[in-house]
């Protein structure tokens, strides 16, 4: 059963790229919005303090995580997620399908669900898609994520094939079995690859009637090209009155890029992770605030960012903190790279608005093109 | 030659204990004041914004931790350490004397002054009264503190009035070499647990006319009556005209009974050790968080408690990110616990202004006196 609780409205579009915001029973978020990641019912390093004073407007969980610490039965005494973890904005939930796949040990899949060995405890754990949606349901998130099967790269066809349609079939148990009056569930388009499976799923998936719709299955070791090509075959194709929200990318580039696609969400723990090992984004490129060559640095990392670390930091100091390991050093850094993600998706927003996004995405990758991110994206 | 940068305030008293306020060139800090303690120029696990929502007033830093990272070059380069840390608000610096003592390898102490291997990379460095100003004055702090040998515990009369009287040797040479327009030097009172020795190094010091006076040597591994028992013999006896700065002590219960001894300043890295190891400190008594019984409670940390951790957040959480590993835990409990200290303070301010402190130290024991804290005090 379907429930209207998330309104998309688009405001305005500059060739495929969409200007919009998305209302929830938490607030509302514009997008095209980057989401941080709190994969235990925490950014890193950072409060929902923080997040507010970074303009953060939505964060993702994930329900893999949850339901072994704290376990649901935590949250749902505290009257769901937002509460435990004092973030009263919108949350999403990743539904756990691609945890189970990249962290779980002796998996075993059938119809009915996801057999599992907790990493934690060696508990032998079960994920139904009915069970999956209960949890996100407990958990009381704004936007609660289909369980997939999370296609493994490289995969022949055929395999390919048949995972997505398992997906395809748990997507609709998921949809049947969603009850809420505040939730909203999104379907994941699966199909690795391949554009004609990709057009299969998301056929499918839309005569199921989600709130929204993603791209999965990406940043599993495809390449860039293959990333960018899936993302524009099918990204356009998407339902244009629902958010198209893309799974676990990226680096600034990919966003950008997806952003000329019409994708509106995104996630990634590259800013977050990067930011606890000194790898931090500026207007002119990546600095390495570990490097010794910042030891005397007085200048902040970036002159034209107006974040707290740039405002009251210098490179020196960071280099300082991150040497003496003082968990400073982690949320100062971490502050610094979600503002620039976040600041990142402000620009890409105000440049929709204008029409002139082709001429920001050109500026911008002048600086970033040639930078070689590493390719970690999701916990 | 002794500059008047620094003002002591006598607003009013109760039995022994004083209301007062201490100017310094970086502004004002209320006393009774408890210093949050930033070893390497940062204050662990919390930012210079935490601290000012906190209510935090000055801040100590550590000479001989800074001289090896970053060194005082890159300080000096900042224009001093507030610029360094992002703290625009009077800091404290210990010289060091202790730190050699209790950390550094391979000490070799003369009358010139103590060498000793860095634990860093294993330099042989050097400290002299003369180097320690030099570098307390080049870090631009508002209040220097003397080089001075910490005497151990336990040790024979002799060798405690040996060791007291270089420090007197070395205070005279701190106080001659110590040329600043803006910071002050304070004399630090040496003698062990011996009364007579502690009056002869306060008489003597006093003569080299500092412009603070602290007690040092303790929390060396004497026991709480010899504390006691020192602070109540001496604190009384200290100038009346200036601050009197109790070092590295203590649990709340000690800063209490020092507050009724008329002591106006102390540091301790419990309040902000202990949060990180998940104990903490509520009105009611200790919350040690890891415990499996806050697994599922709901409470604040302390109802009675206005800080943003206890505004937001639950026991339930908190033991969570404890159990997750999550950096933000250290952080919300940071903050807790430094309000914790910060608020006794004030407490006790409020009890001196009112001629109430007897009642309120009566009532404070009656929670506290039974508790035993982990006697760890300095970093």
């Amino acid at each position: 059963m379907k429930t209207k609780q998330l309104i998309y409205k688009l405001h305005s579009t500059d060739g495929q790229a969409r200007r919009g915001e998305v209302h929830t029973a938490h607030g509302s978020f514009q997008t095209p919005a980057f989401m941080p990641v709190g994969t235990y019912g925490a950014v890193k390093s950072v409060s929902p303090q923080h997040l507010n004073e970074l303009g953060a407007e939505i964060v993702l969980s994930n329900t893999y995580h949850l339901m072994q610490r704290p376990g649901v039965e935590v949250i749902k005494a505290h009257g769901g997620l937002h509460e435990f973890m004092g973030w009263n904005k919108p949350i999403l939930t990743d539904s756990g399908g691609y945890q189970v796949f990249s962290l779980a040990k002796k998996r075993k899949i059938t119809e009915k669900g996801v057999t599992f060995n907790s990493p934690l405890n060696g508990d032998r754990l079960f994920l139904s898609p009915e069970s999956c949606m209960q949890l996100q349901l407990n958990y009381g998130v704004d936007i609660a994520m289909v369980l997939d099967e999370c296609t493994p790269y490289p995969v022949k066809k055929e395999v390919a094939a048949t995972s997505m349609e398992l997906s395809l079939r748990w997507a609709q148990r998921c949809r049947d079995s969603f009850v809420s009056a505040n939730s909203s569930l999104f379907g994941i388009i699966q199909g690795g690859v391949f554009s004609d499976l990709r057009d299969e799923s998301l056929a499918k998936l839309t005569a199921m009637d989600f709130e929204g719709y993603a791209i999965g299955g990406l940043s599993v070791g495809e390449s860039k090209s293959e990333l960018r090509e899936i993302v524009s075959y099918i990204a356009p194709k998407m339902p244009a009155e629902y958010p198209r929200y893309l799974m676990g990318v990226g680096t600034p580039l990919d966003i950008v890029e997806a952003v000329e696609q019409g994708v509106d969400m995104f996630d990634c723990v590259i800013p977050t992770r990067h930011a606890r090992n000194g790898y931090l984004y500026t207007s002119h490129g990546v600095i390495k605030i570990r490097n010794s060559q910042y030891k005397n640095d007085l200048d902040p990392l970036d002159s034209q960012c107006s974040c707290y670390t740039c405002n009251n930091f210098s490179r020196s100091y960071l280099h300082h903190l991150d040497k003496t390991k003082e968990m400073l050093g982690s949320t100062l850094n971490t502050i610094h790279n979600l503002h620039f993600y976040l600041n990142l998706m402000q620009d890409l927003r105000g440049a929709i608005e204008t029409g002139t996004l082709q001429a920001f995405v050109g500026k911008f990758k002048e600086t970033w093109n040639n930078l070689k991110d590493p390719n970690i994206n999701r916990e």
